[in-house]
């Protein structure tokens, strides 16, 4: 049987930097893990408890396509207790992680052959998302002036039927202030270019919080999930918030192509909206890992880093040491024992020149990971 | 922001039976639920219990895209277990549910414009994936001398990329013999045909097991769940087995589309392959559910039905009694207390002459609700 075109996508770049990280501690070496993206941390205790007891009273069945009402109205709820805003539950529609999301997302608004802009470097699963789906992803460079974000000027000359902007962004960890923020979104709208917000970092702030989209418009697809600040990556739960005359379609295209998403997820999820205390914890300790990494990076010799406002990297500059990520990252696994991922995922363009770095893990590896880039840096240049 | 044309898919027609049901029971009337096609039965005992044990001691994050290797390995040796066959692991990739498997299965093999051929009747999401994913679902009428399922003759002077197959079929429950199949896998190698068997309902047989594609041929795609007989609807996990060569296509996508099925429900799933004694009591259930349908449609008046090999549904030609199923299921609500499904979900030509009825409930239920119809339809005739 053939094998469509759509159906050739770009492998990851960091799965060549996972494997020889397994086959390195398979061969009884310690690894620290800095190119991972998701939290060291189980899912809040209270959540985990909250579907033990869902698992003993209920058949855990098909929820309705669009998740449990109760949990659709945590989650409009949240949107209170975070920006101030009031959401209508019927706007947010849970999904099967935010990877569901974006599919009912780039189905709802574009047909074969749209173009969609994402701002460089960024998360690589869009344009390959995108390309399953017969749309053609267009980069658009992003500059250290606008710390790696897009502003209006960069899709001013591009024909685009959609942009997608993510704020805090992966790998850079930079955020959009409002009005940065309502100018992209203005200058989308006033193209007809549909605006795609993913905020699947809210919650994990260092300074001033993120900004949603919703409070720039309401018509807008905003994007998030449980994975990053409530700390459920493997649960596979998140939401998106659609216009009102999108959710119809929405609901549709779930009921056919996911059905619900998983039920004991959305069980999860719910009392996870409740642990406060315990996520904010883990925010604490990623601030400190942050510390940490800002202070301990530029003495190893990685100089050319800007503070991340949220997530939990930093995307580093290293065209002073290599223009083969690649290969630096290899060097640093073998050299270092510290798994680190090469930017050309995030960048096809100008990431032989870049890494990311992931703070997301334990405090105690982030201090060691430093340690042995401290090491092998001195050695190098020795 | 505009809708796509590929979002513009049609709505199920059970989902306003379901709504009038619900409006129904919330102004406190009994209805009994044959319009569903999911098991009344949670998951396995043992599974949930498996579950709780790994949410003590895990943080069940991402596991890689094509699911945990034991679960591989153990769906592979179900395929020794129920039909003699010896299955690489590597080919199994477990998916967040037959839904999930479809979508990775129509991006892997084809691209916007291609022609897929389906059989009518049969289960209506084909028809709104493919053509969300910009791809042409081509109907094919499939006979009553054939049981309703498709045989070479009915594609053979007609264009197509690809071919699903769905055996036991929902709604008819008739299967293909090995002979059947192979002949449909043959015609449609001979021309170049994709070929996509959907097992769903294996295990639930109640003469001869059903046969799976791949004792016919590697050269298939064949689509499975543990929604069906391991009664783990809500848990939205499944699987697909691909050819050798299409192992990492499929993976790339589902990183980037999935990143990983649920984890908690890969845990669940793989102590459920082990739960035999409750799986089989459970079918034992629907096997009396069978026979009560079998025997008591036809004295309540429903006397077009063939008995079906698999699955839990019997499809009902009711043409003596309308031609309008979507008014007289919404009668059949209203007068007997039972909810059905109309036939146009299934066939958009012919449905309007048929019903199905689901008996996945408890047997009480069923018994019930065969009562219920012999009563109304007495009624009706008199």
């Amino acid at each position: 049987m053939r094998i469509s075109r759509r159906g050739q996508v770009d492998p990851f770049i960091v799965m060549d930097v996972l494997r020889a990280a397994r086959a390195a501690e398979e061969a009884g070496r310690h690894i620290i893990h800095m190119e991972i993206g998701q939290p060291a941390t189980p899912a809040p205790a209270m959540a985990r408890k909250a579907l033990a007891q869902a698992m003993e009273r209920d058949a855990l069945g098909y929820t309705v396509a669009l998740g449990l009402p109760a949990l659709r109205r945590g989650i409009a709820a949240l949107y209170a207790r975070w920006y101030g805003i009031d959401l209508n539950p019927d706007r947010v529609i849970v999904t099967a992680g935010s990877s569901a999301a974006f599919l009912l997302s780039f189905t709802t608004l574009f047909d074969a052959g749209d173009r969609v802009g994402l701002g460089e470097p960024g998360y690589p699963s869009y344009r390959q998302i995108l390309r399953a789906l017969s749309l053609e992803p267009v980069g658009l460079p992003a500059s250290d002036a606008n710390r790696l974000q897009p502003v209006p000027a960069d899709f001013a000359a591009v024909d685009l039927k959609g942009l997608i902007v993510a704020s805090p962004g992966n790998p850079s960890g930079t955020m959009l202030g409002k009005p940065q923020l309502a100018a992209l979104v203005q200058a989308a709208a006033a193209r007809g270019i549909s605006f795609i917000s993913d905020e699947i970092y809210h919650g994990l702030h260092y300074g001033d919080r993120a900004v949603t989209a919703l409070e720039v418009s309401d018509h807008v697809h905003v994007i998030n999930s449980f994975s990053k600040y409530f700390s459920m990556t493997g649960w596979r739960i998140g939401w998106m918030v659609v216009p009102e005359d999108h959710i119809r379609t929405v609901e549709r295209l779930a009921q056919n192509m996911f059905i619900c998403p998983p039920h004991a997820s959305q069980i999860a999820a719910l009392a996870a909206l409740e642990c406060i205390d315990e996520l904010e914890a883990n925010r604490a300790t990623y601030a400190e890992n942050r510390r940490l990494m800002l202070e301990g990076l530029p003495s190893a010799g990685f100089h050319k880093i800007a503070p991340p406002d949220g997530a939990f990297y930093i995307y580093a500059d290293v065209s002073d040491l290599t223009d083969d990520s690649l290969s630096f990252a290899a060097e640093i696994l073998d050299g270092a024992g510290v798994a680190v991922t090469p930017g050309l995922d995030f960048d096809p363009h100008r990431g032989g020149r870049t890494l990311r770095f992931s703070y997301a893990g334990a405090t105690s590896d982030i201090a060691e990971g430093i340690a042995r880039l401290t090491a092998f840096m001195a050695g190098r240049k020795a």
